[in-house]
């Protein structure tokens, strides 16, 4: 198997400052920089199209500082009534998959109709000073250069709840900018698909031909998830492989239960290098969104995401607040072990940490 | 697909008295269900195999009065020393594959080979007044009926995870009573297959033959936690089509990642009719047992499920406080319904309600 050494979007907050910006935006961008932008402020900007503002209010989102956080609910109830009018598309494939190679040459042929992208990352496990900001700009050299892109790496390391709220809010922020089409980038290795198929509209995964070894990063389920499957690297020799591979998993989805969506899950080859099939790639998506339009579905997976994201978001905070309480934290990993040891049943502990809690 | 008209074992709890009981454990059945008994006396009750006390116990832990709860406590905790030394077996499968004649004939062999056999359910959607207690008692007729099987209905409605977390409950109590296999059945169409999965060491999953609309019923990534699949029904002109089934999800459970136990999940074909495939069925779980209790994974495994059911009994009762605080169900569902017209997002309504809850 490919060993991970490149996580996810690993890129510096310069990325998203777009290439073409005049000596005057530069400017701009700096003032912009220093002042403390209200939430009007914030909102005017981010509808113009601002992607300095834009930038700036993500960086909101993802601080964990309280003024920031109750400034980041305004612009986010501010900025809802104007977005939900893209495509969200979230991409998954285990390291070594080539998704950079992918999304910069999927991407380039969504600015290429006309479409403005963004592209936004989950990766509880990143942090930004880890990444090596030159091999990220060479890895999406034409779409960081794309003055209809706007990449945005992963929030810096926290728990994946956390990570996956913030990139959900930033989808928010990015379509009332009018981006409409939006790609969710994660590594398909983790929980981390659960929280992107929960705020994406469709969900693709990468694979590699030759079902062998490659397979194991990819946790079980995940397969199950998927509204389409690109075997990736279809081009040479790895051609006639990916045809086969292409083949297999077309039988294996067969087996799987119909999705409530109506829709089949497909199966496609596609190489980065020559941009073969790729084009398909976007048709396909295209099919899936005017399917489930007809039907309903898309908006009701949307409504039930919605509701989803609230329910979710109440959990956690109730498991935060219960796991960072001080009485909790001192005693915790001394139940664990009793528990681990049969010393004490899993619902006696339970009891007596709630208990430890509450009074 | 076949309807669905017996959801789980409706059994009423006069099966637990086992059939072959003199006049005078009668007499004594009766005394006891007058008295009250400690602690202790339930303990001595069921670690001599009482399997009158052992019933009257596990109605102690289904009890929702506090002073039940309490009592439930202290015998769990009693027991828990004495416990694990079974093999746990998950069965599920669409209502209609034919479970309930599938647990006659698999547990007639387990007793058969001097096995002490314990028959428990999830089915969180099941009543006891609702279930035909005729139809019941005709449906596992033998195996009511030997003295080496207890079977236990699933506890009343309830929330999953109360019906699971009792369920997980009785299973302690059920193996210091001396039953050594214990089979945790429940229906193929929800959320409980993860709760059975959570609390056995081995999940078996029935299927059809004709992977058509039959396959509806189970619901995705259910197939993917199976350590076995058995195609029911494997006779008489049924039997090719079963042996095709069995070649198609062979072929699929391949191209799913390996498991962490390194155990390669089996197909089978067998009949509850015939009984032919039945003691392969039983093989392959001693081999899976054997397996992962050489690498060690058996064990790990069980030190998992008792971490997550701790965790799990306390998310659990962080959401019912909250969920049933007054303040909370006051206001929930409108902000569920502006959350929905995208009135507001997702997280603000969160923030709201817990601020409501906490203050």
């Amino acid at each position: 198997m490919v060993k991970k050494t490149k996580s996810a979007l690993h890129l510096s907050n310069g990325v998203d400052k777009p290439p073409s910006l005049s000596n005057d935006a530069v400017e701009k961008f700096k003032k912009l920089r220093k002042k403390n932008l209200s939430p009007k402020d914030y909102f005017t900007g981010i509808r113009e199209g601002n992607r300095i503002v834009l930038s700036q209010a993500i960086t909101v989102i993802e601080s964990s500082l309280s003024e920031h956080q109750i400034l980041a609910r305004e612009i986010i109830e501010k900025c809802l009534p104007f977005s939900g009018k893209s495509i969200r598309i979230g991409i998954t494939g285990v390291p070594g998959v080539g998704k950079s190679t992918f999304i910069e040459s999927m991407g380039r042929r969504v600015t290429g109709r006309g479409n403005k992208l963004a592209v936004l990352a989950i990766d509880p496990s990143s942090s930004r000073s880890k990444g090596s900001i030159l091999g990220d700009k060479t890895r999406m050299e034409e779409l960081s250069a794309d003055p209809d892109a706007f990449i945005r790496p992963s929030p810096s390391a926290g728990s994946l709840g956390g990570v996956a709220r913030k990139t959900r809010e930033s989808i928010i922020l990015c379509e009332s900018a009018g981006f409409d089409v939006i790609f969710i980038e994660t590594v398909g290795v983790g929980q981390s698909e659960v929280a992107v198929h929960s705020m994406v509209d469709f969900f693709l995964l990468l694979m590699l031909a030759g079902a062998g070894d490659e397979l194991q990063g990819i946790k079980r389920g995940i397969m199950e998830m998927a509204d389409a499957i690109a075997i990736t690297k279809a081009d040479g020799t790895n051609k006639k492989l990916a045809e086969q591979a292409k083949r297999e998993y077309q039988n294996a989805l067969h087996l799987f239960p119909p999705a409530s969506s109506d829709w089949t899950p497909k199966v496609l080859t596609c190489s980065a290098l020559t941009h073969e099939g790729i084009p398909e790639i976007l048709d396909t998506i295209h099919e899936y969104c005017d399917l489930t339009r007809e039907n309903g579905y898309f908006q009701t997976k949307r409504q039930e995401q919605a509701k989803y994201w609230m329910y979710e978001t109440i959990d956690e905070r109730l498991k935060h607040d219960f796991y960072n309480h001080k009485k909790i934290r001192d005693i915790l990993s001394s139940y664990e072990e009793n528990v681990l040891k049969r010393n004490i049943s899993p619902f006696s502990a339970a009891n007596d940490l709630l208990d430890a809690y509450n009074h």
